[in-house]
């Protein structure tokens, strides 16, 4: 049910002492032969980028898309940290390199954390050896513990494909974090696939899941999601592999949208009838973004009014004059006015955990999801103080 | 020190019934001779547009901009409210055309409240004539206080140029209301202007002033900005126009931000050394609209990691390694890493009312200023429902 599900991967997870709880802090998945094997990334496309995801990208580019493992830490992000934070991330993938006998370039890093304060490199690198010795096959679940910071439950998936299998772990979801931030996720298979081909797949993947969720509008300095195949099940039909990777990003990407800082509400904003998918896709991700709406939904209030006014100010091509709008498959507004309809059905609707608004602009065949979630007197709780 | 301060105007606000709670709901600001004067107007870029924008628009587009009053309703947005909203505000501008003599397309119209609620419209009519019966010299503050929502104090200014003086009402900040919405102003002069020296004038006073200032980065169906000049006190010199305008809307927008819903602390970002203008007010609004920011400011928390998170991610040009970033001119950040500073003083800084975060990217001469404010539970509880 996790990273070590697929043939041909160990993990494992412990407490090094970056966290001051004692709670598990480093994390190490890796190829349970210490041979390398076809890996792929897609990193945060912030400019303010993180020493790991810098080093990470190199090594998986020396290599030409190959890797043994990947070592995860958190509680600190080794973001904005400089020249410093670039030897730190460099010396991390050398001791994983030195425990497992392959080269530092076939070691990828990340971290997740606070920003701006110098990794605690000496505590890190005490972790590494431990960490080593406890590789097993079945330590996918220790690995999801070890990558937590204000999530409240690990996250793993397993998909079955046809003959091969897909497995992950992931933490957090986008900048919610309050003192820890970032997305992180790495998937494993045994199907085996040229890296060109991996990278394909987990492009495909992300960008309908992972890059189709927004919790505050916020992108990380660390965002990283890797995708290892250990090839241990053989040749595998391409699209399956496709659609494999897809699913297992979806489940994961819902996961951490329900385990959302403070969020008591799932929504999803589902825009139909767009003149293109980009406008669809935008207008989506601008209510999704949208204050107003997300203290609207916590309050579970269907005032569609704010709904329509996000749209409008999205930039998306837009008739008011046509727009539909339905809560739960209640539709409140036709035409771009207020429509009759049944306000018990929309209460309970609105009282539920998981929302699904649609909005039809009427003008096309375009269409748009975003996942996302209420805005809660608890996120502003936990995002007041790094303390 | 209001509206009604500038030779040649009138104005009153009275209870009509649109609010429930028996508050002013109904404002006007005419010519003191009922005829008509040279008027500009800048309104919202919202496709969503609702009808008095339309209304208010097309009217000054007829008169090829001169107007006799503006009439401003409180309570309810007559927004996606289709064919019936275009004929409502057409109906209340040739209701107060009929008490002022003059003609509908000489009176422009307002609107701020829910939105996708037909506007009570006979409730409104009953209003107009009490209302222009109570127009007078001194009405200014009075109709300040009719369009408030969730206002909690009346938003009026006063600049005196060399000769000539410029007077103004506002309400609201941006999309920050709950129930109503929506950013007005009904500013006034007594210079004489044409038609095209005012609108470019007014244009160039909102784009530094309210549009250089963000709450929860919507952008309101109704938001309109009015400036009337009677010529009362004859030419005038252009450029102390421009200053003059600019500096009432500036003080305005202040005033707007300052009372923004549940706001704790006014706080200018402003970025420097960018590689452009645009870069920097893209990069200024990113910081100004992002949740992870307005929390930590509202907890007193300088960190600065945020910061150069958003400012990565907001697609401006950025040198991680350049950036330099200080809080009420306490240097917390220097070449992208943290920089050794006085903690009292950085503490002392964080918990004043107004807070000044300038960050530099190293990178050219573009400079830009975002103003806004915290988000804190208050914010949350008063947009959490419509009722």
């Amino acid at each position: 049910m996790t990273v070590t599900t697929p043939q041909g991967f160990v993990a494992a997870g412990v407490h090094c002492g970056i966290k001051a709880s004692g709670d598990p802090d480093l994390a190490l998945v890796a190829t349970a032969d210490r041979h390398p094997v076809a890996a792929a990334g897609v990193f945060t496309t912030n400019k303010a980028t993180a020493a790991p995801v810098l080093t990470t990208r190199r090594h998986l580019e020396t290599t030409g898309g190959y890797a043994v493992a990947v070592i995860l830490n958190s509680g600190n992000a080794n973001a904005a940290t400089g020249a410093a934070g670039l030897a730190d991330a460099e010396q991390t993938c050398q001791a994983v390199a030195d425990e497992l006998g392959c080269t530092a370039d076939d070691v990828l890093v990340c971290s997740t954390g606070l920003i701006g304060i110098p990794l605690p490199i000496d505590t890190l690198l005490s972790g590494v050896a431990p960490l080593a010795a406890a590789l097993n096959d079945e330590g996918g679940t220790s690995a999801a513990e070890a990558i937590m910071t204000t999530d409240t439950v690990a996250k793993e998936v397993v998909v079955e494909g046809d003959g091969f299998t897909v497995g992950g772990i992931a933490k957090g979801a986008a900048m919610l974090a309050p003192n820890m931030a970032t997305m992180l996720a790495v998937l494993t298979t045994d199907a085996e696939a040229q890296p060109g081909v991996l990278q394909a797949a987990l492009r495909a993947g992300v960008a309908d899941s992972f890059n189709a969720m927004s919790v505050d509008g916020c992108t990380s300095t660390n965002d990283t999601v890797l995708l290892f195949a250990s090839g241990a099940a053989g040749p595998v039909d391409e699209a399956a592999l496709f659609e494999a990777v897809a699913d297992a990003c979806a489940d994961l990407a819902r996961q951490m949208v329900g385990d959302a800082e403070g969020a008591t509400k799932v929504v999803e904003v589902r825009i139909t009838g767009a003149a293109s998918d980009e406008d669809a896709q935008r207008a989506a991700r601008r209510v999704a973004d949208s204050n107003l709406c997300k203290c609207s939904w916590y309050g579970q209030d269907p005032y569609w009014g704010r709904i329509v006014s996000e749209i409008g100010s999205s930039g998306a091509e837009f008739d008011p004059d046509k727009v539909k709008v339905s809560y739960g498959g209640v539709t409140v507004c036709r035409k771009g006015v207020a429509s009759m309809h049944d306000a018990n059905a929309l209460g309970e609707v609105m009282a539920a955990p998981y929302i699904e608004i649609v909005a039809d602009l009427g003008l096309g065949k375009g269409e748009g999801i975003i996942l996302t979630n209420d805005l809660t007197h608890a996120y502003i709780d936990e995002n007041m103080g790094t303390s």
